[in-house]
């Protein structure tokens, strides 16, 4: 399933040795050498080992019987960047509580406005997290700390570590972000900080690579769902009824595929990693046109990644450097009503596009389990002295995987993989281009 | 309160003599003479009775002792008409209910896709509407039988319901709906037809004359209120973030300002009733600074109908006659980015755009108690052979109040009412305009 | 509809005269002598008219122009008494910013547990009520403040007021609780004291004379309709599946009868205004045998003081001197089984009892707005000196009502009036009783 | 972490060849030989290479190339046992769609009221499941089907699958049932019947073995959730407030665990795995003692398996032959307000039992999901002449394994494992038990 990962990739860094005990009252601990398999199918188990004499696998998430961290003179501090996602004042709350009740951490800082917090010039002070300050969190969505978006320069963020004596950093970011909490982490190295870099991945697109989901998902695909059931309604409602839903997916359309098979009325899905043409005997108009006929209704989702290669004119980036997408719930609405209009078949077209209302929403019970998870993970790993790392979930083990492998490339969906083929058994839609 | 009001614009239309006695179980009817003062502040109905002897007032809506029409021989029809609105569904459901298993009547039609289901040449045909059929409509959004906007032939209209032996039409719709009802009303009315033509009157917007509150509003306001938590989220995860939700109002206010009540967190309400100013000193964009400056971020909800003439382009049209609104919410975007710019102000906005996702949401307790209530007085009305009439509530009570009355004008929200100040003094917003 | 009440029931004693301008900056007030209606069908109007020349009437709620508590020096303090219901909360931020925001009035005590907090040997402490310590409040359910129940003794809560120097007292608390503010009340008048007594009525159970809908009625409704919903699942669940909900309502069945409406699930609504026999020909439990055979399910809902006569035994009193009602949910069960086990008829019985689930939720959006309204209007007469009065909404107006008048009878679903009779439409259910 | 699985205990039966050619039109399809590793912890991994040669693995799910069953003549069969599960109708939605719309059965029977529906004597006719039938279902707690509990002659049962022609059964049902199901298949097997027999487990307590997650399970977590909500706010209402919680799990306390950690607001967490003392220097009642001296409330979930030793009476069992249990929330509440009479502390107990109510709401979106691809993949198996297995999850791929093997035990919390270490670290509540 996976290509060829080597021992080097999987291999996380240390501080150093662990010479205090934990103070964790708990009979077991994880041990570093607990590793968990990365392709876990038998017979490429079974290859690997007759190939290699042995087996690729993640380092596995818990807390160590030794920690790097004296826990009385230990500072962490906490910063959010990059676009909101459900889930991460649990996430902010789960740090502050286990270092705080369990491991004795006193002093956490929570940096304001993501990166630009570790940026002097900017003059955004720091918020002290106490579990008093937490307490309610996990009732809200959003981040307390705020956020925002784009690269700093990493040696002014390590300068304010230094200044303000911050041992731990704990970075909740998603792709760009955390390619920066990994520039951050080369420039400790370089130093030879004794300062641990952690990163929690926070992407509501659920694209990053070895990591099963990631938080705020399930809770982001639920509320979408919301959005088709109006849909559908806004279809059945009229002759002819289309109701489009745009969801979020810059370049993975998990939150499509998955929000359509939980609705169960979706009739067309549209992600990224699949190309439609939209015009001729195989495209998603003609198609579209035959359901009319035979159902007098449509309900259409699509990624805002799908179909930019319909956008030709020339392209904005916004802070983070990400290319500004065209509108392809727009252009959807536009090229069916033109084609409906050269047909003469009247339609109604309701076009709902999803985005901050479903990643603003406080997470589900599901997800505020699965972030108190990665949040108590991410402190073993970074007591223990571990940094430049992620904490993710695989396989459903908790594992840490070095920054320099999950920010190598992203997670898609594989057009001819399981979900994308349940995904058109549920719409019955066909592939929208001519057979290869 | 309200302006002189004469008796005869509240007398009802009624098709003949009640000879049947009512098929109903119940200990107390209602007679018409029954009737429930319009104003009821005490000093304006002593005033009044002082004047003119007498107390305007409406007819007291309810089941009468003796009905007009024979439920053995009856064929009712309902029809949906405009946009979708929380609570269709559940009048529809209400009425074929009361009919069938309290008056007898067995045959209900279903009309399809709005007045066109009544135009023969669209040929949609009629659902046959049971108790088994309407049975799970309750926890539906959106209206089972369609709808469509535009006016139809009245003619023709009335030619099918001849045509089907169709006595009695509830037309669920709003304000341009009524007006069609109005019409089709007058056509049998000119034909001496024995058809009653009853209004369930249908708008989001809460802007009908003379009806105290309309199905729906309660779950849109409801529904609208998550995006204002999300619009907040947005703003305050950002510097300066600025979360602006524009919502349904056409002409009035109402779900802007009940949801800005509802929710705490908005800084500007913005409706039709009520001009701003954009730029100068009183306007909307210099408060907005200040208050970036005070408390870095703002939250804005604007109905859809609000700042109109800042929009100085051709207007266009849609089927239901109605002048296409410009998007305020995008012009608002566009002014604040625009002005920040200038200023050197970074500030971060986030849009949301309510209106699909609000109006097909399944109706609330609340609003599905009233459907009921509306569509069992509808049915009341409509036995005893009333016509030309809708179904409201007034001071708490239900009423028949004539079509003619209904449509002359709209509710609007009174500028120097309580419920603008209240929504002032919840913002804290100035007016923005020069004071007068 | 209502009996004789005189124009000294209605009439709100005064601390004395208005003598500061109010600082609100509106251009609206309400005036002493606005008068709202009681009865308003037109009849009754006209008939009190031409007997007594004047119709009886509550005085309007809103703000005055002029005040009688100087805001500067004015202590406010709120005290939260008896069970929880949806909105306390919000009633709570509602008086604290309007207090603050727009009258100025910058001391408010936060009464911890009840009348309580109110008496010095307990030993509870206040807390103080500022603009951010409500912030949040509108998203919580419960109290803030803490309840508790039963009666203390009036001097010494008096004592307590004037040492802290308390202007306004501020009970938000149900009947018990209204005739303890009475007797607060009485002994302020006696010792001729400025201090101003105000009622915001909270009873789940929506049971108060002369108030349209109590707060969190409505929130109320809506989540017990969750317990319907599952009790539906489980009767159709199994063959002869009973479900059997029980809901609050001690002497008021409103809970029970608008779950009923708003579900269209319920087959029997039991509730305490109307007898049912449970054996012989016109029983319950002959009825449920008959639908059994027809249906193979039941849905079941009883208010909580519904057949209280089937209890016998010595009846027990709690900390308010209410009697503790028998589980009616639990006897109905036992009956059920008992005789349909004489019978042989196999049945499958699921009870669920929703009392806390219902009570301590967040207002819904339309309780948020009423009890904002309530508390605006109860700080608006309590600032302009008015005392020993409560807050309600009557016909849609916002009114005034004397402790005295409003705790002398409680409200109670008429069962000869159009709400029973669309319940027993809605269930289909007879008279459990021989007919008379 | 597994004891020893041979190689037969994974092993799948089967009816026979495959001749038919899949009908699905897509282009991956898994092979019977694709299996996956049961250990996945890398040193397991290895240890078990060095020692057997081999990997102990389950069958992969999922579409195979070739089929035994021929679509145009097959008849298939669902079940419901036992209790609500929500996903329930999930499950049958998707078993019905697959069946028809993917591989062309067109012939489903809905077996009514669990195995009595396939018991003569009983007289339940069949429902004939189609896609128009099952088109709502996923909106829908409970099952369309109706269930009944405890064991039916297994010969009888498969005397009506033969009588009717039925080649597939599909059992949804917990631990019981399908020990049930295994019964049927050995029956079968025995008659030599080409009939398959295919479970997928529903329990609520999420307590199957070899299976990761039972369906319904998150969303019975996020519905128990509202309840701790509820409790929170009532013992926070009251000076030493107390709220308890009871949850399902009769033997796993899988879902008091999970609601612990969702809710942030839980101070004792009491499941069946874990033995509690009441009474004594570490019991239970000395240690909520001390926390009422220091929080004034308390907040308890108990699994309703939990200390049953506490209940001495004689036994009953129900239908299933589940041995009754004693209401351990009823028992807490009875021994805290003992201990706090003896010692004359006031408290205030709320005791929220949540059974029915989460059990019979519709499935969350994740649920949703994960209900439709069980349903598929047991399709896949049952059309390819797999038989005597359920379909579950393993370290998030879908497996087939033996009922022989599932049915053998179920899954339980581990007193000395992460999730239990993590629920003590949420509550932070000790061990109540004394030191070992």
């Amino acid at each position: 399933m996976n290509e060829q990962i080597s021992i080097n990739d999987t291999t996380i860094d240390s501080l150093g040795e662990c010479t205090y005990p934990s103070p964790l009252k708990i009979s077991k601990f994880i041990d570093d050498s607990q590793r968990i398999a990365i392709d876990i199918e038998a017979h490429l188990l079974e290859q690997s080992f007759h190939t290699t004499g042995t087996i690729a696998s993640f380092e596995n998430a818990g807390p160590r019987k030794k920690i790097f961290f004296n826990p009385e003179t230990t500072r962490a501090a906490i910063v959010t960047c990059g676009g909101l996602c459900p889930g991460i004042n649990n996430v902010i709350q789960g740090i502050v509580r286990m270092l705080n009740f369990q491991y004795g951490v006193k002093t956490i800082y929570g940096i304001r406005y993501g990166f630009e917090g570790l940026v002097k010039r900017y003059g955004h002070s720091f918020i002290e997290l106490t579990p008093a300050f937490v307490h309610d969190l996990h009732e809200k969505g959003g981040t307390v700390l705020g956020s925002s978006r784009g690269h700093q320069d990493e040696k002014e963020i390590v300068a304010t570590l230094t200044e303000h004596g911050i041992n731990i950093l704990f970075i909740i970011g998603g792709d760009g972000s955390l390619r920066g909490a990994y520039d951050i982490y080369q420039e400790v190295k370089r130093q030879k900080l004794p300062i641990a870099i952690v990163g929690i991945p926070k992407t509501i697109d659920n694209d990053i690579w070895f990591v099963d989901k990631t938080f705020g998902f399930s809770t982001a695909v639920s509320t979408a769902a919301q959005a088709i059931y109006a849909a559908h309604s806004e279809a059945i409602g009229a002759k002819n009824g289309i109701g489009i839903v745009r969801v979020m997916g810059r370049d993975a359309g998990y939150i499509a595929a998955y929000v359509t098979l939980a609705s169960n009325e979706v009739n067309y899905c549209l992600v990224p990693e699949v190309h439609f043409d939209l015009e001729g005997p195989y495209g998603f108009l003609t198609h579209l046109e035959k359901r009319l006929y035979a159902a007098s209704h449509a309900v259409i989702v699509v990624s805002e990644g799908a179909g930019q290669e319909y956008f030709t004119g020339p392209k904005e980036t916004d802070a983070s450097g990400n290319i500004k997408y065209g509108d392809i719930g727009l252009l959807l609405k536009d090229k069916i009503t033109e084609y409906c209009k050269k047909r003469q078949i009247p339609v109604t077209i309701k076009y709902i596009d999803t985005s901050y209302l479903v990643r603003s929403v406080p997470a589900s019970s599901d997800d505020a389990v699965y972030c108190i998870m990665l949040a108590q993970n991410a402190v073993h790993g970074a007591m223990a002295g571990k940094t430049g790392f992620v904490v993710g979930s695989w396989h459903s083990y908790y594992t840490y995987i070095p920054l320099s492998l999950v920010t190598k490339k992203r997670k898609r969906i594989d057009p001819n993989g399981y979900l994308w083929s349940m995904v058109k058994q549920s719409t019955c839609q066909p592939d929208f281009s001519p057979p290869q």
